[in-house]
């Protein structure tokens, strides 16, 4: 299957997918199974980047709940010039206090160690169940084996290696073809739950042999993390974990410098890359069946971001999405929640294109064409508040049957 | 089955469920079928005060989407003498523009008339769909129907006519021994799905014949609101049409004089009423089968109240609560959610009494007794934030197949 696969990503030509498979120049990784997850599977994931000079940006939850690798993390590591990230999955490593501070630093320690790195040039993370105490001699031995593994071809075991419940492999290959020369871009991510807008929602490794500057690494990344998981809802719940790392190599020869018509093509490859992943967590939220897109224009910025989020999470616009139902009385209700004391509203809204409600009253449409509209995979919400200038646009998932057996009848 | 069912509702030695079903005296209720539910069923309920000084008070929904009826009632009624309320249920007149608004001031028109009262002396309260224009004609000639039917034993039929997706009645009728004397208490109720902790939440019509001003009326009406509906949620979802009604006749010959003993127990007893009532809608929530309590303590009152709502609203924990898993990361995690950049937070949770977090890190528990905690109607957690002082209590239904099959599989 294509990597570009939803309608509300455009593909720019400079940017293809690749025919291989391997990791930019400069970058291998591995993953092991080393017994955190009760199924057997992959867990711990070692990804490092070669180049003495690597830069690297990130970005991490906002929660005010954070697991211990993200304190180590944003304490202890050098965001700038990261040169290694280690990942287990099974277990989050949150609300675990002093000793599992004490796990997530003896995982930076060891995979220090096994990349040949300085401690403070290694980034960890960890997703899975929250309040079990690591058993860090897992890791430990985990890193071991993978350090012995370690390939330019090892992107899908790394990516194998961070995941959790989700459904399937996200990530891509990338070549993008900039003025100054051609560029590997690559990326593994997971996602599932615990998925909300308030950015940082999962794990994202991105990797390029571009030479960029930390500085220019951080701008990118950071405007486009707002344009991609900044912008995605599975349940509206903020993880305690999330982190998302770009790591540059440098080793492709080509230099990214800032304001060039490089930066821009870059950040271009980089946008679709993001917005495609954060697109593919929705489809991959919980059960989820269906992924819908609302887009809110207005004139009050704070309003206008207010009512998406309440759309997007609202259970009642989510099960209207899951059962193909353009019941877009419960849209109203999501507005209407989100901007209190403002009624008599003039709402407009659309549902696919088609006007279902008129300055805050319910237009006729025809009902089988607007049945259609909502039975495909994708379907798109436009709200119109009073005023103009603002907008906010939101992806989300539905609310099915699957989130709740996921969530209620076979969790630990 | 007794009304009074919740551990979490104490009922005062003066309040006692009354041997019959007759409205407090002075009040006559009916309710008809118009024509309006497509299942058949009754769906206008009109209710008359007969004491000329009859005195009210009133609380409706924050929503800036609010529907023509409470628009109408709101600016058009005299809200502390309210003489009778006409509701019908299948339609709740939101989202219709002025039709709409001229269908709501026809209702609240042939109400009047029914009732020999004047306009402003008149409620309109509507239920259902959002986005129909509502066929006035049928309520009028349910009306009339009504009006011949009116009676003093009328609260049962005035119930099922405000009712909707509510799969069991939430009514009552009190004797309430008060210093001065015994006065009746009742109230009609109904709720199932969009409620939300942001008051108002459903439709609830509460009488006695106790004689009380305007203003104690309006006093206990907003302290009990504030302590019962105020306080609950199913899908964290805010109605366009929550109204609650309070009316006096005052044909008990018992008066309630501010700051006075009866007014101490008169407003005890409306206290476990509306809770009751606040709490049969939890347990009554779209497919609920579980009701949570969560009280949240600590320093800062703003922040108590994000908690305790992010961890009533999340579905994480609403479908935790449904499986009987004590899943306490996940507590944890709407915790984090409510208060970004707080890290790290010390933070208390404990479950059923069972202390299960301390100071943000996992304590060993007894897995089985927790399991066993768990594993009934009620579970109750409570989370302990750094700091004294403030404190936040909410109710929430649970989140399981149910809901998804109302709000998805099978709505209009």
């Amino acid at each position: 299957m294509a990597f570009f696969r939803s309608r509300w990503v455009q593909r720019p030509g400079h940017v293809a997918e690749a025919g291989d498979d391997r990791l930019p120049a400069g970058f291998r990784a591995a993953g092991v199974a080393a017994g955190i997850k009760p199924s057997g599977g992959l867990d711990v994931g070692l990804l490092v980047n070669g180049a003495p000079d690597g830069v690297s940006a990130a970005r991490f939850t906002a929660s005010g709940v954070l697991a211990a690798p993200v304190l180590v993390t944003k304490e202890r590591a050098r965001l700038d010039a990261l040169r290694a990230v280690v990942v287990n999955s099974g277990n989050a490593n949150a609300a675990t206090g002093r000793p599992g501070l004490d796990e997530a630093a003896r995982m930076q320690g060891a995979a220090a160690m096994a990349a040949g790195v300085a401690t403070e040039h290694v980034a960890v993370a960890s997703t899975g169940v929250i309040g079990v105490q690591l058993d860090g001699q897992k890791v430990v031995k985990g890193l071991l084996a993978a350090n012995g593994r370690l390939s330019p071809d090892g992107a899908g075991e790394f990516s194998a290696a961070i995941q959790t419940t989700d459904a399937f492999e996200k990530r891509a290959t990338l070549d993008v073809e900039l003025p100054s020369g051609r560029v590997r871009l690559t990326a593994q991510c997971k996602g599932a739950g615990m998925i909300s807008p308030r950015f940082a929602t999962m794990l994202c490794f991105v990797q390029t042999d571009a030479a960029l500057s930390a500085e220019t690494a951080d701008l990118l990344l950071g405007v486009c993390v707002k344009r991609s998981f900044d912008r995605v809802s599975v349940d509206g719940q903020l993880s305690t974990n999330d982190t998302v790392v770009l790591m540059a190599s440098g080793r492709s020869g080509v230099t990214v410098a800032p304001e060039s018509e490089d930066e821009l093509r870059f950040g271009e490859a980089l946008d679709v890359l993001l917005r495609q992943l954060a697109l593919l967590i929705v489809a991959d939220g919980e059960g989820s069946e269906r992924v819908g897109r609302v887009v809110v224009r207005g004139g009050h910025q704070p309003g206008v971001d207010a009512v998406a989020r309440a759309v997007a999470n609202s259970p009642l616009v989510k099960t209207a999405l899951h059962g193909g139902d353009p019941n877009w009385g419960r849209i109203a209700q999501a507005v209407g929640a989100a901007l209190p004391g403002t009624a008599p509203l003039a709402l407009d809204i659309a549902i696919e294109g088609v006007q279902v409600c008129s300055g805050g009253m319910a237009l006729p449409v025809d009902q089988a064409a607007l049945d259609a509209a909502v039975a495909g995979p994708e379907v798109e919400y436009e709200v119109g508040l009073p005023g103009e200038g603002a907008d906010a646009e939101l992806f989300f998932s539905d609310f099915g049957h699957g989130y709740i057996t996921i969530n209620a009848d076979y969790t630990t």
